[in-house]
């Protein structure tokens, strides 16, 4: 079997890349080691930069989106007692698109068979092979079956725990990265937002954050030790504690109900570079991991992927390829940026064991800067709605 | 002997407060046990905000300053071998004024002087009593014999290391401390500097600073280990170490000659809270301490002379106690906010030995940010030329 591009892994970064060079006329192929349903499990962001909506636009599967998505203007800064908001629109003139993960891969999913793309769910050992020569490879075993795919060029889009990168020989990679000292423990409920923004909340007893899927449907985190467990949270103590953490305004508004998922995540930041070793190219956590906290780590692997097809794109269009030999540069430029938010908005929310009261104190004299310099305000604006392509 | 305000040290603040207190008819006694020559020989900050340029201008001591200082109207960051121009006076509309903190207390001294102002130097064991109740005076040994100066207020302006702040129960007192695990290596010498405008440099090898006391004079620092031996740094070596910080085109420009001061400065973050106890008010360094990476410390002991000058003209002139009640509030918001903003230009500018190569990113992606951002570039100048009292 021969295509043009073997795309490795079918999230969301795979999906939208696959997509839009399927309506480009490139012809592609998707492998992934789990099946759709594994993949449409797993619970994560829900943020979207209008550029990432614009892709979705693009790859022709944003209608949804626009019809269940609910566009955001601002959030609010919470902090010692008080609530203050981030005026996103009027800062920068730009929106956040909130919307699931979940339903984006699905409209995606739906997007890739109504063209005709293949997608091959559920194929063990896929192995991408000789991507430093002019004949690459991908092969998969699928019932039993050793399968080779012939290809021009390798999309590693298959997460940091892929085997897109682990094939790039460790002395071709130089890696970066940051392990915090603290976790998220995540509830989903089926309760009405406690306010109709997010809400990021700096408190003496640990950072918060009120979320939402949709407006029956909440995301709310807390920090919590990396070796706490999950039994030790029961609902009642989870919602008590967000309140704690919360100014009054909010804290007495909040409707409770059961959780149906509750989750403990670890925080990290992390960089890869290069990001393309011949005809391979990496693509979103492949290469990179952002701690949640700016909401990065979808929109920037929107933003690879941006690259990448634009460099595709002029290869097989223009027979040029200016595009993919600058992908890895043109990327990480935008990697580091937004890795140096999420990071600056961590280390900002956050309590951390070995700063001390300095550091508290350092926090809210930041926040009461922020929230008061038009100036402050707007360089915060400018990086969540995302900074340009 | 009695007076209406007591000022226990003859620095720029206790001076400054002490020449706006006479020229308001408010009596004082400033009081310093060491001499005027001693003080002249400190040699510390030299870039003073436009706020504090007015200040010396309304103590009538701001004629010199204009003559011979070097108004300046932005500085450079560099890094990553390249030079980016800071345009305070385009970002902000204000400029920023070079002048050493020698020749300013030599001004305000000669002013001091000129008006009739009492001071008295080389005088021991100064002793602030009863300060929280209603009848204060001030202790002092002068050639052997004991003085009492009763009076209505005390300004303690005497520093970190000054009786000031440790007359003060230790259970009345909360500090906040962070103490940098480098120190900065500085010479001066008469020689040209390097640029017209000050160079704040980001480095694999470490920080640097070139900066002036005027046209002729240079004050050049280097980021160092805390245990570095001056005697293991003669000039050619530091100029070497210099260069290497510094893009090609500045480190080719050098000029050097002989050194005529060399010291080596810890780096240290405190704030002591509440800043009045009763009749006894902290002024500047006795109350914080900034590293000097933002150029903050004088000017923010400006900032506290404003506020506590602001509250003392309005007890005496209105018989309002609103302005001194408010003045431990007043100068803490602002003392945080630049210990806030010296805090996080030392966190990006320097090499932090646990932060590893991470973490030098993360810098380089800020300042690429800082400067390619209106947004963040106004914020940083915004804080650089002052925020607002």
């Amino acid at each position: 079997m021969r295509t043009q591009v073997v795309i490795i892994g079918s999230g969301p970064s795979g999906l939208l890349l696959g997509q839009l060079l399927t309506n480009a006329g490139i012809d592609n192929v998707i492998l992934d080691r789990v099946g759709k349903d594994y993949i449409l499990g797993r619970v994560r962001a829900g943020v979207l930069e209008e550029g990432m909506v614009g892709m979705l636009d693009r790859a022709g599967a944003g209608g949804r989106m626009h019809r269940e998505g609910l566009p955001h203007e601002g959030f609010s800064l919470a902090f010692d007692g008080r609530d203050h908001r981030i005026d996103l629109f009027g800062l920068t003139g730009k929106r956040v698109m909130v919307y699931g993960q979940t339903e984006l891969t699905h409209d995606l999913m739906d997007r890739r068979e109504a063209s005709g793309g293949v997608s091959v769910y559920e194929t063990a050992n896929v192995t991408p092979h000789d991507f430093d020569g002019d004949k690459p490879y991908v092969t998969h075993e699928k019932d039993g079956v050793t399968h080779r795919i012939d290809c021009d060029f390798i999309a590693g889009c298959d997460g940091y725990h892929g085997v897109s990168r682990k094939s790039v020989p460790q002395s071709a990679l130089q890696t970066f990265e940051r392990v915090y000292p603290f976790g998220w423990l995540g509830i989903l409920a089926d309760v009405p937002p406690v306010n109709h923004e997010l809400i990021y909340a700096n408190h003496p007893r640990g950072f918060a954050l009120c979320s939402m899927r949709s407006q029956t449907r909440s995301r709310y985190y807390i920090q919590c030790a990396l070796d706490e467990k999950i039994e030790n949270w029961p609902d009642d103590r989870f919602y008590d504690e967000l309140r704690r953490r919360l100014p009054a305004e909010h804290a007495g508004n909040m409707i409770v109900g059961p959780s149906f998922e509750k989750s403990i995540a670890p925080l990290r930041s992390f960089v890869a570079e290069p990001m393309r070793f011949g005809a391979l190219f990496l693509v979103g956590d492949a290469a990179h991991i952002v701690p949640p906290t700016g909401a990065k780590g979808l929109n920037l692997a929107a933003s690879d992927v941006h690259y990448l097809f634009d460099g595709l794109r002029a290869y097989y269009g223009e027979k040029s390829s200016a595009g993919i030999d600058a992908y890895s540069d043109r990327a990480l430029k935008r990697v580091w940026r937004a890795v140096r938010f999420s990071w600056s908005m961590t280390t900002l929310m956050h309590r951390f064991p070995d700063t001390g009261e300095f550091g508290q104190k350092i926090q809210e004299a930041e926040l009461d800067y922020l929230v008061g310099s038009q100036a402050a305000s707007t360089a915060l604006a400018e990086n969540y709605v995302g900074l340009p392509y």
